[in-house]
């Protein structure tokens, strides 16, 4: 059993996940190699870093390992084209779709309890003085990270 | 009373909140009429489209009316630049500080019920289907809206 709120935020975590994939579907594989704007990442390392962000709520969530520990190099402590060989968009896409797959699988089973919960990232001690320092936030956090790259993405819209 | 998870969603209302503030504490004001990327928005405008979008709140969560319902042509229905007279920065900036207020007054006084609520652009019959549509998830939306932005934002800041 969970709040209602909980549900809420899952839901819109889902429809972040959705809104991402919406854009990585539209257009050919070629064209995600645009920056997004001038100067600024490649669509492709904002997927490998929604995907390397994402990952590491499973450990953060104790949740288990990350899936793709090999993209936190390459999308999170690296900026763009610091690494040269990096994974294509199709595999990206294919672990975007595998880890939202997996995560979501967790998140159903995670009681309102567990959410309310701290995360591995705060010590037992801080939480007891910040107790909204929980799973949740982690989750709200994410969200948010995801909405934020998302109004970068839109700009591989071509102008009217 | 109301459910932690509601305070938490408030709580990274206001994080957003404070992370658009400081974005347009940075600069001197005529730098806000610089577009966050080539042929995309001024930040000027989407400051005025933040303010008229989370003033929409006031209506939408049964609150009162618009503080400034004149944004909502100028920095919503209308596109940037379609507008010849806009509010100067430093009034906008007065607008959001002053919205913000009155909406943390209100979140602050709101029952938990009342967040579990419908809004006021779903009908009672409808929301009898979807209760998920009540005025958390107004809230969880304009969120994720003002981190959309944000992303954008960051764009003014100059590269390295």
């Amino acid at each position: 059993m969970k709040d209602q709120e909980i549900t809420q935020v899952i839901r819109s975590w889902e429809g972040q996940n959705k809104a991402i994939t919406d854009i990585f579907t539209k257009y050919d594989d070629d064209y995600y190699f645009n920056e997004v704007a001038p100067g600024r990442n490649r669509a492709i390392y904002l997927l490998g870093h929604l995907v390397a962000m994402n990952d590491l709520m499973l450990p953060m969530l104790d949740l288990g390992e990350q899936l793709y520990p090999e993209l936190e190099n390459i999308f999170i402590t690296q900026p763009d084209r610091a690494v040269g060989e990096i994974p294509s968009i199709g595999t990206l896409k294919e672990y975007w779709t595998k880890l939202n797959e997996v995560l979501a699988g967790h998140f159903g089973a995670l009681s309102g309890a567990a959410w309310l919960g701290r995360h591995t990232r705060v010590s037992e001690e801080d939480f007891q003085k910040e107790t909204l320092r929980n799973k949740l936030n982690v989750l709200i956090g994410r969200i948010g990270h995801m909405n934020y790259h998302r109004g970068q993405l839109i700009f591989l819209t071509p102008k009217a």
